[in-house]
């Protein structure tokens, strides 16, 4: 029998979440969304599924259709994938329904994405983002308002201004320098600006030095591996190290650092004039460098991208004033080829996506989590199974009045029916017995004071003649003591 | 190149949705469980993938797992699959976390669930469910709370007392009859009475004949198909149709009735004080027989239920007095064995599951959709590309308001941006070009009152001198102006 018994256990990297920790997920997108509406954003549900073939430049390998994504075979042998972030399936959904969509058209979507990889602490294959996309634009007036949203949604959702900073760049600007070094390798451009962008992507973490060894010859790191550089000449590294120490202060400052780091060339100066348009309007809007500052740094990851890129860091700290030690809470930028890959047609886009569950970490580091401790129902206890009718019907009356209330069903006795209070965080219990029957009352236990007072009274038998917290209410009126009870500060 | 091209299509049985209706599934989820939780009840969520082994009596064929649900296997080879109904990862949860979570255990969950099955038109291969379920607890307490709740859901979803019906049965009552029938058929007495479960599940459709010709030699339907019977005699026959027609207008005259259809055995009587048990308690709560009605014709398909189960469907009409078509759009029961699949020891356990779309579809057949017309954001519209800045300040301070607003972004005429306004629903559309500018004002068009006088004014030149519709606000306080416009009935 018991050979045949199931072992009860969720698939490594996948989570359950109870009570809180997913109301507090449902309570972050219902506060970015609210910021994407306000923009005039529409909602938009694609399901868990995309055919294999539609993720293409998403699949990070595209000759095993399982390495990366989660994938199966339909009935007609067609390969199909669980959607991988929540861009590919918007490009396939306005290359399917462009005729009727119109431009721009500008949407939001929200909702959990997988990912077939190792999972590890903290790092799980399912996780839900929260994006905002706009496709059908070109030009600087979409990406600044794209990055406007961004900075909305992050306050929405309860980082205060000077707690985040949207990063801006583009990739123009990055590609503009790169025409102009050399290198001594055998790779191709494509390679060598691939290198480049990685080691570039490492700042943070490894400073200017690690950066300067990735961009040339290479770098030993700590465990004795060997990461092959780009193979810069010497010239060349300084021209990339200054491109990306370029930010300065105020975005002005940049803007001015970055003439003379990214050189007089067409395409430099078409870059420039691009991000000066973004700053531009934002300033204009009040979204400064406060907010959204140029950072030349910032790569992003994907290739896809032809343009601005964005990235969100947060500042704040935790409560013992060190750093949260979460990385970037969202990111995105422009992407005008994408769409193009089913339609053969360029289809500017832009857009920007929140980590969900990363930014609930941030706050929940920073000691403001995003909903406070979960309040239980009021609980009903029994003291004899015969007049479960009563008690049904003073939860009735409760619910009524819009308090929660449950009766409880354990079927054991009063010190486990108070342990039960106690693991749902009950305000009140609500006591019902033969005494409070034949006097027409109902006897409250407000289990805060309660929990507050016990930490005073250390003699048991003080405890039970006091009864912290416990006091009657008229059995035709009790809805109200209750609902007192509830709302009082304790 | 074009061979290259990957077709933009969502795979087959996948449906996207845009705006309203995401929105109103949200609505209706939000809806029903804020019920669950006034009842007390938590939030859970699960992921989308469970162990296929953990699926176990949910798979419609166990060695072929790709039939019915979605599976893949793992890195380490092990087969999993995408969630099939609601139940399955509850019980898994449950004897995964059988030591922390204690009893009882009542959680409320929504999110798509997925079926392997052949689509078709309103048949998805993806859907959503939003289930409550009591863990923990035997007995009618539990059962009635259940039922009870449902009804509170259904209510919170809309549907008005009186056009909906909670049917309510239990397996023990059917099992006490099938105990006392025989059959002259080979078949063994477990596939007999599938048989006999699987007629009587039809009587809707079929009508009583059709499930007398089922419970008898079989059924020839309307295309030449012969469905083989359960085999039962004549006297059987009987005794089967007296039980499922034994529902009466109110419960007590049911359960009457149910007493002679049973037979006076143990198993009978006891069935019989289980069902009284339970309306007796909903009785003294005010859930009568008006919103939840013993009926003895419910099976629920499931072989897993173990004692009362449970129906919603709905009688609510067309706004043409029609039926409104949509078959039951909840349902449930007992199953107190599930979770000892995986643990050896019995837990018991009871729940409803509603079916989200179903639901919607219900309301928007009866004219009364969850969410009325989608209202999109107030347009400010682009004359001169060089005053963007202008339209993304008038844009800023709409939505300092509160007021959702969007700049026209398309790039293309005025003709252009007065269809898209009105494929968005746009209620206004500001205007704020050089003769506005001169004169310190805006121009707001109130494109629904504009559209109702259109209706009447069929002369062109009388529309453009009239401009229905159409009036200036101060710069300074343009922002009350539009509120009030889109705050006006028109």
């Amino acid at each position: 029998m018991s050979a045949n018994r199931p072992q009860a256990r969720a698939p490594r990297g996948f989570q359950d979440r109870l009570g809180s920790a997913i109301a507090a997920e449902a309570e972050l997108i219902h506060r970015a969304s609210s910021a994407y509406e306000k923009w005039g954003f529409q909602r938009l549900d694609t399901s868990a599924f995309e055919f294999t073939e539609s993720l293409g430049k998403f699949l990070p390998d595209k000759d095993r259709p399982n390495e990366g994504v989660f994938s199966l075979q339909d009935d007609d042998d067609q390969w199909m994938s669980l959607r991988y972030d929540l861009t590919a399936p918007l490009a396939r959904y306005v290359a399917e329904n462009r005729q009727v969509l119109g431009k721009p058209f500008r949407r939001w979507q929200a909702g959990p994405v997988w990912r077939n990889e190792k999972p590890g602490p903290g790092r799980f294959r399912q996780f839900t983002q929260c994006d905002a996309d706009s496709v059908g634009v070109p030009g600087p007036a979409a990406d600044a308002e794209i990055i406007m949203l961004a900075c909305d949604a992050l306050e929405a959702s309860g980082i205060q201004r000077g707690e985040y900073n949207l990063k801006i760049n583009t990739r123009r600007a990055l590609n503009a320098v790169l025409a102009q070094v050399s290198s001594i390798g055998s790779e191709s451009e494509a390679e060598r600006n691939g290198t480049i962008q990685r080691a570039i992507d490492k700042l943070d973490r490894l400073g200017i030095e690690g950066v300067t060894a990735l961009l040339g010859e290479g770098r030993l790191d700590e465990s004795g591996d060997f990461t092959k550089g780009a193979g810069l000449d010497a010239a060349s590294i300084d021209r990339v190290i200054a491109f990306v120490s370029a930010g300065q202060s105020d975005n002005d400052a940049t803007v001015i650092a970055l003439e003379k780091a990214v050189g007089n060339t067409d395409a430099g100066s078409e870059a420039l004039r691009e991000i000066k348009a973004i700053t531009s309007i934002m300033e204009r809007c009040g979204y400064g460098g406060d907010r959204a500052a140029i950072d030349p740094s910032i790569v992003r990851g994907r290739d896809y991208y032809t343009g601005p890129v964005f990235e969100a860091e947060l500042t704040m700290r935790k409560p013992n004033g060190k750093p949260i030690g979460v990385g970037s809470v969202g990111g995105g930028g422009r992407y005008d080829d994408l769409i193009a890959r089913f339609t053969g047609e360029t289809m500017p886009a832009t857009g920007f996506s929140i980590g969900v569950s990363r930014l609930i970490t941030a706050l929940e580091a920073a000691g403001r989590p995003i909903l406070g401790e979960a309040i239980g129902p009021a609980l009903i206890l029994v003291f004899d199974k015969d007049d479960m009718g009563d008690y049904f019907e003073l939860a009735q009356r409760l619910r009524a009045k819009d308090i929660p209330a449950e009766v409880y069903l354990g079927g054991s006795g009063m010190k486990a029916q108070m342990k039960y209070a106690d693991r749902r965080n009950c305000p009140v219990a609500i006591m019902f017995g033969s005494d409070e029957k034949d006097k027409g009352i109902v006897s409250i236990k407000d289990l805060r004071v309660g929990k507050k007072k016990a930490q005073a009274i250390k003699d048991n038998e003080t405890w039970r003649e006091e009864r912290p917290g416990q006091f009657e209410a008229s059995l035709d009126t009790f809805e109200t003591a209750v609902a007192d009870a509830i709302a009082a500060e304790v």
